[in-house]
Parts: structure tokens; C-alpha cells; sequence
């Protein structure tokens, strides 16, 4: 285990019906307040409405940011900056999933930054203040809930950066499941592919002795795989969406399960490129890559992949060669991914081989990608031409 | 699962080296600072020194409490208190143990309260205030280095009670495994007992549908089995301290491994009423009990108990009933306890059946304990019997 560092001071509350306490949080913490959320999706389920009354109640003064894009873009941000400064905006509250809450946290970032907000994401300044925010997530999926992590595209120079600090936390997030009833078959997919992948970046990795957070990261995927498909089958299932949505927050929530545990990192690394050049959906570009990912680089410390495929699907390992357990661990990865409904190849996204090249150098623009497998360019390459 | 609301602020700074820091974040949050450790093991460790010299270096005014007791008394308390207002005191630093530890909440919260600090133990008041504390730990066991809960003994009136508030959470608690490599072979022991009993406390619950919560009870469990006897054979040995601080850590930090979880508690109630009239090691207290606690409440929910035996101990449940399953995780248990030097009965402290009528009579003074199983006076009793 190596030293390590934990503070995730985020107030979480969760439950059915907590979501009607939206005015009440928020005005603990802001009187002036940016709202963003993105789509219609909480104008059609009654929650903007619901939230805009206890906002009111509350006393709170709301100013609205509406159109976050699945993947956030800087233009949209900058717009979000500009509204904060020009009406005195004290607090930010995102409804929505991981975009909104991202989008949110870098406008809370921008707001006192005299320079461009994108310098955060390219490693040309640190965030050294920001505006408080709180969020009411509605998608089981990045555990931006609970960590000071934010993902933006550039959408004119084709570029997805991730920037943080422990200030993005938010002050709290209210968690109800019943928000995740409404939330379309493919996203509930992709939502659970992304968890799955959080835990991945942190569970293969080269670090000896982590014996506890190993264990933590298979209990989070073991639990994803019990659940998601009840959730497909029944989306009204509470138990089901209480579980994902608890599993997306504990799988990344400022690195708990994975304290002094070297991450890895790389298939996030290679999923933004492919996605600020085709803006596909973050978890469906997941799926396609990790088990890709898994195959490139298993040999690397064969027994961690032995050890997932024993613990985490149960498959027998007596009687295999160390390489056989690996493979089958990895095969009934990509299995339960095509299960549920994700895709399996770029193809499936209409994608081809002819942006590789880009793709590959951009994954490294800032040196090489990954520590389980140290991955260069060609290594990148490789793994998207797996992928095709 | 319940809904819940989860909040835990305390900074963890862990490793090899980081009781280097003691005096850089002392200063962060304290000028004038009392110093509250236990006997002379941080003198004869060399830690003592160095942490005076650290916080010298870092410009800190240090008034000392020294000597308290295993089971920490109120009149230490008192006199902490007294020390702290008469020496503007505004930051109060723990080194050492549980007991250390919750001896410094108690002081943390007695300082800005009017009436007796007692009142926080018998339900009489509600902490409202509390001077910020932070804790270098030197013992794997109670996870007080991040949460906010106390236990204090009035050794006059024979009592052992707790007190609880998010104000009383560390605002930093530095965790260096190398500072346990001289704890005594007993408390190493009692040590893990504690931390499994912590565990088992919310593991065994009647709540419904709470995989994730129960997977990580298990981690934390299983990590423990595996890591206390390299710690006993070889007491310098590096990652078996770390996993076993790190479990202790998580086993007791808010509730995270178990939120939305209800939980028992009633053996920790029974403990402390045998520790309050003998000042046995709580640890000792606990290994007796809770393997007849378990004996005595399996049947509320026995797929619980086949499940531990299964998955904590590798039991093979095939060809055995439900109950004979059951029992056999409960004799693992026993055996595990006896193998590593933990007292198996009340008598092998020297405790005999003349005090049980009161104990059993003070652990339901506020009324029923537990949830798995309520147990009122005469079911606390027969849990004593069991275990004379």
C-alpha cells in the first residue's frame, strides 16, 4: 500500500423522497443560485418544477442554466461563467448526471478565475478557489457526486480534458433513487458500464499489498452485475436503482476504495478521444475499449486478472492455465457488456479506422498514458484497432 | 436499503513517515494546544519527543494531559477540561489509541458547555459546540480517529456510556503504521477483535436488500482474518499493520460501511457494562461475548449467519442445513478469537456470576438494546450466563 491522502468532505442524502429537500439543502448554503440541468428530461418527470417551487420557498433567487450537453462543452460553460458573474450568483445547484454536475464544476471554478477556464484543463493553472455547489444527480454513473473531479470537451478543437481539485466537491448531493426511475434503458446501461470502468481504472493495478481495496472495488462490481439487469427489467425497481446509484458513488468518490493504490487511467484516456471527435456516449465508448484494453494488457500481472475472474464472476480456475482464467475473465466481461445491450465495436458507433492516427496522438499528447501498462502511442493505437 | 445521510470530514494522512507532519498540521488549526496521550509508551517510542519537537518547530504553545487510563474516566475528562479554559486552549491533539482518543472528545466537547460534560453520556444535553480536535493514532481498533463518537467511564457510579456529534469528528487524523509496531501483543489483539466486532455490529441487521453494505462488511472482515497473525508473528511487519489500521479505519468511520443499514450494538452495551464494573481490555470484553451473542440471536435471521459463514469464513454450506451452516461460521469465529489469544469467558478474567443481575439491569437502563434481536434484561442475562 503506498501513503496516501483521503478528505471528501461532500454531505450525502440519500433515499427515496430526499429529493424534496432541494430547497431546503440549497438554501443553507446560496441566496443567489445558477441552476443547471440539461435536456427535458426534468422538465417531462415534474423535478424542475418541483425543485423551482421549494427553491422559492425556500427564498432562494434562481438564475437558470439550461442545455448541458451529454458530453459538457466549454462554450456552454464560458456562458455559465458570464451569467454567475453578471448576477451575482453565490451558489450553483446541478440537477442532472455526471455531465451537469461537471459542467457545474467548472463554472464554479471559472467564476473567480481571471483567466480562460480551460487553462484548469490544460494543466496551465491550478483551481485555487470556486464557488460552492451542491447537486441532485439523477443517473447512476461518474461519481461526480461526490468528487472534485470535472470532464469538459472542446468541441472546436476536438479536445476532452479532465481538471479538479477538492474545492469541486460538492457541499452536498442528494441522492433518490426514484429520480433514476425515468432514466432510458440505454443510459441506465451505459451509466452501469461507466461504474464498472471507475472500478477497473483502480482495481488493475501494479500496487502489492492493497488487500481491503481490492476487495472494495470487487464488492462494488459485484454488486453492479447483481443489479443492473433488474433495473433493465423493472425500472421502477428501488432496490435496484438504490444499489447502482450508491455503487456509482462509493466507486468514485475521491478514491476511497483505492486509497494508496496506483490508478491506471488509460482506457478513460482513450475513451475521450474517441468521444471529442464522435461525441458518442461516455460508457458505450467504455465498453467497447476496456475489454480491449484488458486483452492488451493482462500479462502485465496475470494473477490480479486470475483474481478477477475467480472473485468477481465466479468462474472456476482449477484445472485452467493462469493465461485461460485471465481470458475468461475478460470474455465474461465483454459478455455481460453485450448482455445488457452496450456496444461491442467502434463499428457499432459507425466508426472506422480513419481518425486512429489522431486518436492515438492525441491520448498522449501530455507523455504516455496509464501505469499498469505504461501505453505509448502505439500501444493506443493497438487498443483502438481492437476496438474497430 | 434506508435512506441515510452520510458526512464524514476528517482528513486521514496515512502511511510510513506521516507522524513526520504532527506539528505542520497542528498549526494549521491550533496556537495554543493540549496534548492528551495515555502511559509511557509514546515516551519509551521516541514519539513523545518527537512530536514536541515538531510542534515547537511549528510555533505551537503545548499543555499536556497525560495518563489516560484504558477505559477513559470522567474525572480525566474534568480535568482536561479545566486545563483547557484556564490555558485558552484551542485545539486539543490526541496521540494514541481509542481510549486517548475519545478521552479528547469528551474534553473537545466539555470546554464550551455550561453544565457538566456527564450530560452529554445520560442523554441530558446535545453537543452544540466542540473545540476542534486531531489525532495521531498508535493503535488499530475503535476507527475514533474518524468519527465523532466518545465512551467514557464514571468509574464512581460504575457506568461506561457513549456521546456522539458530527463536531466531535477529527479535522485531521495522521495514521502511520510504523507507530504500531510496538503495541503490545494483547492490544494487537484486542485490537482486531474490536475492529471485527465493529464490523459484525452492522453486518447482522435486519434491513432488506443491502448488497453493497454487506460486501464490504466481508472485505473488511476477511482482510482482518488474513492480516492479524502476520502482525503477531512478526510485529514490524509494514503492510500487515497498514491493512489492519486501514480495516480499523473503515470498519467504524460515520457508518460508511453501512449506511442505510440499521444497526445492533447490544453486544458493544453488554461489553461495556462488564468493562464498567472490571476495566477488562473492551477487546477481551468483546471476543467473549460476541460469539454468544451470536449463539443466542442467530435464529432471527439465519440466511445472514449461513451467508457469513460462507463468505467471511469459506464454509462449505452444501450437504448442511441452514442451522448447522450457522453454527459452524459461529465456532470459526470462537476459534478464530481463541487461536490468536483472545479470552473465550468471563471467567477467564476472574469474573464470576455475582454481578451479572446488575449488568444486565444497567445495559437496559435507557431501555431494550439491539435490533438484530431485541434483547430486554432477561436475554441480556442469558448472554452473560452463556458466556461465564
Amino acid at each position: 500500500m503506498n501513503n496516501f491522502q483521503f478528505h471528501n468532505p461532500t454531505r450525502i442524502i440519500f433515499g427515496k423522497g430526499t429529493s424534496d429537500s432541494i430547497g431546503e439543502w440549497t438554501a443553507k448554503y446560496g441566496k443567489t443560485v445558477l441552476l443547471v440541468y440539461g435536456g427535458g428530461s426534468i422538465k417531462s418527470s415534474g423535478l424542475y418544477d418541483r425543485a423551482l417551487t421549494q427553491l422559492e420557498a425556500a427564498g432562494v433567487k434562481v438564475h437558470e442554466l439550461a442545455g448541458i450537453e451529454p458530453n459538457p462543452r466549454l462554450t456552454t460553460v464560458k456562458r455559465g461563467i458570464e451569467l454567475c458573474r453578471a448576477q451575482g450568483v453565490d451558489f450553483i445547484l446541478a440537477i442532472g448526471g455526471g455531465s451537469v454536475i461537471d459542467a457545474a464544476k467548472a463554472i464554479a471554478a471559472g467564476v473567480p478565475y481571471k483567466g480562460d477556464v480551460w487553462d484548469f484543463f490544460t494543466n496551465q493553472a491550478r483551481i485555487q478557489e470556486a464557488l460552492p455547489l451542491g447537486t441532485v444527480l439523477t443517473l447512476a454513473a461518474t461519481g461526480s457526486e461526490m468528487n472534485g473531479n470535472t470532464v469538459v470537451s472542446n468541441w472546436e478543437e476536438k479536445l476532452k480534458r479532465g481538471a479538479g481539485s477538492p474545492l469541486l466537491n460538492p457541499v452536498f448531493s442528494i441522492l433518490d433513487p426514484v429520480l433514476t426511475y425515468s432514466v432510458p434503458r440505454n443510459q441506465t446501461v451505459y451509466g452501469s458500464v461507466d461504474i464498472m470502468s471507475h472500478v477497473f481504472e483502480q482495481y488493475f493495478s501494479l500496487t502489492p499489498d492493497t488487500p481491503l481495496q481490492e476487495r472494495l472495488c470487487e464488492s462494488i462490481l459485484q454488486t453492479v452485475i447483481e443489479n443492473v439487469e433488474l433495473a433493465l427489467d423493472n425500472p421502477e425497481h428501488y432496490e435496484a436503482r438504490a444499489n447502482l446509484m450508491w455503487c456509482g458513488t462509493m466507486a468514485l468518490n475521491g478514491g476511497l476504495i483505492s486509497v494508496g493504490v496506483r490508478n491506471d487511467w488509460a482506457s478513460h484516456g482513450i475513451e475521450h478521444e474517441i468521444s471529442a471527435i464522435y461525441d458518442i456516449p461516455h460508457g458505450g465508448g467504455l465498453a467497447v475499449v476496456f475489454p480491449n484494453w484488458m486483452k492488451y494488457v493482462h500479462k502485465e500481472r496475470i494473477d490480479r486478472f486470475v483474481q478477477y475472474a475467480e472473485r468477481v464472476w465466479g468462474i472456476k480456475t482449477e484445472g485452467k492455465s493462469q493465461e485461460e482464467a485471465a481470458l475468461a475473465g475478460i470474455q465474461a466481461t465483454r459478455e455481460f457488456f453485450t448482455r445488457i445491450g452496450a456496444e461491442a465495436r467502434l463499428a457499432d458507433f459507425g466508426i472506422g479506422s480513419d481518425q486512429l492516427e489522431r486518436m492515438a496522438e492525441e491520448a498522449v499528447r501530455y507523455g504516455p498514458i496509464g501505469s499498469f501498462k505504461v501505453l505509448a502511442k502505439d500501444d493506443v493505437k493497438a487498443i483502438l484497432e481492437l476496438s474497430l
